[in-house]
């Protein structure tokens, strides 16, 4: 009765924790630091060391240790924690070593061309690289299939929101194509009759960071763990102990780069409040990207564009940059508030975002099942952007098909979890609210401690404990559903 | 006759190679970027990396490989990578992995709590942490020291500068003591006659990091494959892709940092030239430690302190920082190379630079072979620093035994290779003059092409191809001595 084959299990993925960590940092530097000449050396390296979590993962001695485990008595945690790395030997185990490395391979060499290609508008030079990691995403998606007797493209989801299916999705992005399109135009027709006051750059990066970081102090950030950098494609990296936050600043725009940082913020708060007793367990790691991506917009939208929150923040924004008649408070959250359909994914509002996403999940999926190629993206593109927006990228590459960068390393079965998130999100501020009486007021006081203790019982401290479904669950009452998104989107902007 | 076990072991180094890589660049994130908090998952992130590769390099395979490779039909370079195999596998075959964890722990927890401890002059703090590291060290030299026949601090020493002795150094350095101090005092004499202007600060740290760039660009640093940061104890790091050199700043003090990078980048070029055609052998690698430093002091004293570069510095200078009364060339120059006895090493001139060195490697040596212990070390240091140089450190360990990081992480044995490279820097620096007519017109017209060219084909090429010993008599026609470093400070100095 000494869990003999739980404790070598959990050293085995504390080891596998460790090289995910140098995996990690080196990955942050390669976005945030590397010079160019560095990508092939790093991208070998990198390669080097999946390799050999894959084999330390998928080694014959894990699946024993995890069949005998399930014979030894084990407490709630750690069952959740079996549960999560049968899971991840389960993922693991599927693909051949030379496939894993081949992935890693493909996916850092059109990730660091595409940093180039992407300026330059250079699709022809991409389309060669991104055909080689999609050929290399299909067959791990054929095995993955095969193994779970799903789809294609379902067995990359699971990868990213585990439980989550195409089906399921079909009907929640039904739903939101039923009402989106008319909202948005309503938002709009509304929107145009207001008269805004721009406001009037340059704002100087420097400055920019410097609001930033104040911005993340006071949205609790610990600076002892963790760090604001900026990389072409602003992302959470690092680890809970060391959580790097980047972002990429426009002297032109002022909202942006802010935005993003508390966007950041949120998934870098998740991270740091991550049950450390289990540290470099499985169970101590987030839910899903789901659930990831809820606690950003939870801090981006929910909160940060919330009028309560912009009381909060312009006088912040005043102390760095000064007045200007676009800061009154009423343009201040009308400008926040606006609503735009745009060509780029991550300057999107929150009422024409989904479409972006709905968009990106149709093709991905197309692709990855072998329904159309490589070569029919840019004009399938278009045709939607047309479609769901309105815009054309015909040529339009950098801000069309090429303006992500999750594609470039295999990330298919990503995109859907925003919109997951924007929908776990609202639900999850309802519910919030409703147990937290007097918020607004707290807000605008810059007093979140109350709301991200909420956060803090209800979703950080648990990591993997529950499933995705059982986690809202017991956050909200209820199960994910569209209404809190509906109803919010409606009672912000209508 | 197809070289088998030669080929699984330019595999093995080859991924050895790429662990390295990450280790590299997550130990120079540690220095130059990690906020506290991340300092003890990375110290065991690291640990675990050191560990496996300790497992991979002393695999029994790799011994046999070893013994079969010698039968193997190799053409020189192979041999030479045979045989710089063999010292790797050698060395690190004697220690059992638990020292080598025990020792990267150790190191990680004193490195990093003497950042904070150095500027709160913390020996109390300090000296615990150090004892642990010590009496490791002691164990690993011990090992060693058992299995070469040499005495413990020897078997330290080889591991920086293959082939070198306690009994050579003693021989070198006894030399030296035997004419540095009458030279120190001789020199100081003849410049307490001077009457020089002090520039006048403050040198905002920003300007000092934009001249400190152009300085490497005229110094042929390659940009695509490198970077300038900032850490408290500069350092070269990172790999030959991508190497990354950092400084420290102080705005009072514009030639501290300046030199700073010119010596960092002599460490830089010759690693981003070292020869790429082995990358990932042993072969590739840089010869020792005191080559390394020959480059360093070759282009921060032999070529960066000259007058003919001097003249050509001073324009670049005036261009970030305008002019001001210190800025004549005969002020700057005699500036540059003024001679002054102080508590700190790297803020050293050439000529007291030694008696830092000597005194180090008098305590270390002691230390290692048990003659003395961490509590006696800041009496003697007090009592040697008085002794050479006529200051005394006592109760100040910041500026005393708390100002090096080398002791922090077990490098007992390194600090001789600083004068030993001081020594072959004057030696191949007075070769490449003979070789090269017209050089210091050359240096004052920033057209130092010919003399890397010199330095590139005479030891950045080579890599670890030859020993030292080897390297230095057929780049100068002579073996290691002190007679050029003698004459190159009689004559600049005197």
């Amino acid at each position: 009765m000494n869990n003999n084959d739980y404790q070598q299990l959990t050293r085995t993925f504390q080891r596998l924790s460790r090289f995910s960590h140098l995996s990690a940092i080196a990955g942050w530097d390669m976005a945030a630091m590397m010079p160019a000449g560095g990508s092939t050396a790093r991208g070998e390296a990198l390669a080097e060391l999946g390799v050999l979590q894959h084999q330390i993962l998928t080694d014959k001695k894990v699946g024993e240790w995890l069949a005998g485990a399930q014979q030894e008595n084990l407490n709630d945690d750690e069952q959740a924690n079996l549960r999560e790395m049968t899971r991840a030997y389960q993922q693991a185990a599927l693909l051949p070593e030379s496939l894993v490395e081949a992935k890693s391979l493909a996916g850092s060499r059109c990730e660091h061309a595409w940093r180039t290609q992407r300026k330059n508008n250079d699709w022809q030079g991409f389309a060669p690289n991104l055909k080689e990691v999609v050929r290399l995403s299909r067959e791990e998606a054929r095995i993955r299939a095969e193994a779970s007797g799903s789809s294609r493209y379902d067995a990359l989801l699971d990868i990213y929101e585990p439980g989550m299916t195409s089906a399921r999705l079909d009907v929640l992005f039904t739903d939101l194509k039923s009402w989106l399109p008319e909202l948005l135009q309503a938002v709009e027709k509304k929107q145009s009759a207001q008269s805004l006051i721009d406001p009037q750059g340059p704002f100087p990066t420097e400055t920019q960071r410097q609001l930033g970081l104040d911005v993340m102090t006071s949205l609790g950030f610990d600076f002892n763990g963790g760090r604001l950098d900026v990389s072409s494609h602003p992302f959470c990296g690092g680890v809970p102990e060391d959580v790097r936050i980047t972002t990429r600043f426009d002297e032109n725009d002022l909202l942006s780069a802010l935005f993003g940082v508390i966007h950041e913020t949120g998934h870098a708060r998740y991270e740091q409040n991550l049950p450390r007793q289990w540290a470099g367990q499985p169970v101590a790691q987030a839910r899903s990207m789901g659930i990831h991506e809820s606690q950003s917009l939870f801090f981006e939208m929910q909160l940060g564009r919330s009028a309560a929150f912009l009381k909060h923040l312009l006088p912040m924004i005043q102390q760095h940059f000064g007045n200007q008649p676009a800061f009154t408070l009423d343009n201040f959250i009308a400008w926040s508030q606006r609503v735009e359909r745009g060509y780029i994914r991550v300057d999107a509002d929150e009422v024409s975002y989904p479409a972006h996403v709905i968009l990106r999940y149709e093709i991905e999926r197309a692709l990855i099942d072998g329904d159309i190629e490589v070569d029919d993206i840019p004009a399938l593109w278009d045709e939607k952007m047309q479609q769901y927006l309105g815009l054309s990228t015909k040529d339009n590459y950098r801000n069309g098909c090429m303006q992500d960068i999750h594609w470039t390393d295999g990330g298919f079965g990503y995109f859907p979890s925003y919109t997951l998130g924007a929908m776990y999100a609202a639900q999850l501020f309802q519910a919030a609210r409703k147990a937290l009486p007097g918020l607004d007021a707290q807000l605008t006081d810059g007093n979140f401690a109350p709301l991200f203790a909420w956060l803090q019982q209800n979703i950080w401290q648990h990591g993997s404990r529950f499933s995705s479904a059982e986690l809202i669950t017991k956050a909200t009452g209820e199960e994910l559903n569209s209404r809190y998104f509906r109803e919010h989107l409606t009672a912000r902007y209508l």
